[in-house]
C-alpha cells in the first residue's frame, strides 16, 4: 500500500499520543520516523512503531521521561534519556551539543538509558542550519562478529555525518560499520535470495549464503569482510562507536546492549544502562571562515561529482544525494508500506483503539 | 641488516641536525618515526628520511617553522604549519588539543601547511597519559578512487584513535580507509606476489592483481572493496578524513594533496595550502568518572578478549595489542631495516656529511 506523508504522520502522531507522549515528544517522533520513510530507510521509519509499541507496554519504554544532564564541562556532557524513546534522547542529546558548540565552538554529549532511535543521519543533520558539522553514533542490538570470532558482541553500529556546503546541499553519510545493515537482509530472506559471499557467517564462522542465517546462532561481519580485505577495520569502527555511545556514558556496551524488540527479554547481566549514543556539533567558523569554509566544500563536491565514472558505472555520489532525491519522489508519490507493516499498524490501531491508517 | 633502536633513533637525530632542525623538533621526529618503526609500521618511520631530506633540499619542508594559530574558540584552533615536517606540526597541533581540553572537556585542532607525519597513532597515543581519548586524522597523496570512480581522488587517509583503559593497555586503533596500504602492495611487488582481489583496480576500473598497477593508472579502491560489500562506506570515511583535514582548515583536499616524495612535482593549481590533519582530545571524566570509564573499559576488553575464536584462528585481537608486542620485540632484538633502505640512509649520511648508520 502507498500512503501520503500526511497520512503516515498523523498516525505517527496518534500512536505516540495515545501512548502518552506530550504532543512536542510526538511530533519529534514522528519527524525522525518519516525522515526515515522520505529517504528511503524504511527498515527505520514506520515499521518501528510496533516495537516501540510493545517496549512501551512491557515498561521498556518510557514515554514520560524526565531527561537529566548528570554531568557537564563548557563542551560536553552525559546526559541520563530516562528510557525515553531514542528519538526524543537523540534530538535532545542534539540540541544540548549545538547549544555547547554555540558557546565555546564545539559540543559533544554521550546518552545512556535510551532506546532504538532510527536513523543517526537525522540527529547529524540538525546541526547544519546552524552552520555546523554534526555527528551521530549509537550502540545497537549484537550482531556482528569482531574478525577471527563466532561471538556476536557488536552491533551494525552507524556513524553519520552532515557536513553543510555552499551552493550545493550539505554532505551526509549516515552508514552502518558493517557491509550490509540487518534490514537488506531480511529483504533478501523475504524475497528468497541468497546473500553473496562476504556478508554474513554461520554459527562456525564459515561464509553463508542464508540471509536469515542470524537466527541460527550466525553473525553479520564487520566492513571489509574478511581480514585478507580488513575486517580488522570495520571491527576497529564499530568497537570505536560502542566504546563512545556506552563506555562515555555508562550505557550497556556490545553484547549487554539490550534488544529494541519486546519479545526478546533484557539480559539479567547488563553492564549498564539502556542503550547509548555520541553526539556531536562543531561549528564551522570555530576553525575556518564560514563562507571559506562553504566555498572549498562547493569545489570539493563539483570535484568529486565530476569525478571520471567507470564505464557502464553510476557517477561518483556525493553521500546524502541519492536520499534527497527519494524524499521528493515520495513526497510526490507517497510512501510505500509493505502489506506486513500495514497489517501491524492496523493491530496497532486496534489495541491503542486509535484511527487506522 | 638490523640496528637497535638507539642507532637509528641517533642517525634520525643527525639528519634532523644536520637539514637545521632545534633539538626539540629533531627529538619529536626521532620519537615519531622509531614508534613507528617499534609498533612494525616500517612503512612510515625511518625509510621516508630520503624524502623528507628531498623535500627539504628543494625547499618544500621549512626546519624551522614559527608554527601559528590563525584562529581559536574555547574548544578548538585552527593552525598553520609554515610548512613543518609533519611530525612537528602534528605534535604541536595535539599539545594544543590537549591544553584545550585540560580547560573545557575537548579540544580540536586542525591544521594546514604541513607535510607527511609518519603514524596518526603517535599524535591519538599522547592523549592517553592525560586520562583523554585521542583521535587523528590526516589526509595523503591521492590513490584511491571513489566507489564507481576510475579517478584517483582521495588519499589512504588514516584513522587513529587511542582510549585509555584501567589494569589493561588502552585500545589504541590506528588504520587506513582502504582494504590495504600502500606500503603493503610494495612489498607485495617486490616479492613478485598477485595482489588478491579487492585491492586494486587498473585504468578502466577492473580488478587487477598487480600490486604495481598504481603505476599504470590504477587506483585502491575504498574499505568495503566494491559497493555490493559497502565500498561506498569506505569512500564515505576516506572523504570525512579529507574534509576534516583539508575544508577545515584551508589545506589541499583530495586530489589537491601534494605529494609526499620530492621526485613528484607540486601540482600547479592547488586549492589550499600543504597537506591537512584534523585532532582531537577529549578528557574522559569531562562525560564519566575517570575510574568508572576505565574500569567500564576493562570489563570492555575482557569481553572481547574471551570471545569464541573461528576454529583454527587466532584469538579476537583488542587494538594496538599487536604493536605493543613488536615494541616489546624490537626492543629486544633490534630493528630490521630493508638492504634497499640502509642503501638510502648511506646515501643520506654521504649527502649530509653526518656519520653513516
Amino acid at each position: 500500500m502507498t500512503y501520503t506523508y500526511q497520512q503516515l504522520r498523523q498516525f505517527i502522531l496518534n500512536v505516540c499520543n495515545s501512548m502518552g507522549c506530550s504532543d512536542e515528544h510526538a511530533n519529534i517522533t514522528a519527524d525522525v520516523l518519516m525522515a526515515a520513510e522520505l529517504r528511503n530507510i524504511s527498515s527505520h521509519g514506520v515499521s518501528r512503531l510496533k516495537d516501540y509499541v510493545n517496549l512501551w507496554q512491557s515498561k521498556r519504554i518510557n514515554t514520560k521521561p524526565e531527561i537529566k544532564i548528570i554531568h557537564e564541562t563548557l563542551s560536553t556532557a552525559l546526559i541520563d534519556g530516562d528510557a525515553a524513546l531514542g528519538m526524543i534522547a537523540g534530538e535532545s542529546a542534539m540540541q544540548l551539543a549545538i547549544q555547547k558548540a554555540q558557546n565555546v565552538g564545539t559540543g559533544w554529549v554521550a546518552v545512556r538509558n535510551s532506546n532504538h532511535f532510527s536513523i543517526a543521519g537525522y540527529y547529524a543533520m540538525m546541526a547544519l542550519k546552524y552552520d555546523m558539522i554534526g555527528i551521530c553514533m549509537t550502540n545497537a542490538n549484537p550482531l556482528v562478529a569482531p574478525t577471527f570470532s563466532i561471538d556476536r558482541l557488536l552491533g551494525t553500529n552507524p556513524i553519520a555525518v552532515a557536513i553543510p556546503a555552499g551552493k550545493y546541499p550539505p554532505f551526509v553519510a549516515d552508514f552502518a560499520t558493517t557491509p550490509i545493515a540487518r534490514g537488506k537482509l531480511d529483504i533478501m530472506h523475504k524475497k528468497g535470495m541468497q546473500a553473496p559471499e562476504g556478508y554474513v557467517q554461520d554459527k562456525t564462522g564459515k561464509w553463508s549464503d542464508d540471509p536469515n542465517i542470524l537466527t541460527q546462532g550466525g553473525a553479520i561481519v564487520p566492513l571489509g569482510g574478511d581480514y585478507l580485505h580488513g575486517s580488522h577495520k570495520g571491527y576497529c569502527l564499530g568497537a570505536i562507536v560502542d566504546i563512545f555511545s556506552a563506555i562515555f556514558s555508562g550505557a550497556n556496551f556490545g553484547p549487554f546492549v539490550p534488544p529494541s524488540v519486546a519479545f526478546l527479554p533484557v539480559l539479567e547481566n547488563t553492564e549498564g544502562i539502556g542503550t547509548g549514543h555520541f553526539l556531536g556539533a562543531m561549528r564551522i567558523d570555530a576553525f575556518q571562515k564560514a563562507d571559506e569554509f562553504t566555498q572549498q566544500m562547493d569545489k570539493w563536491i563539483e570535484t568529486f561529482k565530476n569525478a571520471k565514472a567507470i564505464e557502464g558505472q553510476a557517477k561518483v555520489i556525493i553521500p546524502g544525494e541519492p536520499e534527497r532525491e527519494w524524499e521528493q519522489i515520495r513526497m510526490r508519490d507517497g510512501i510505500p508500506v509493505l502489506d506486513k507493516v500495514v497489517m501491524d499498524l492496523h493491530q496497532i490501531a486496534i489495541d491503542l483503539k486509535i484511527d487506522k491508517l
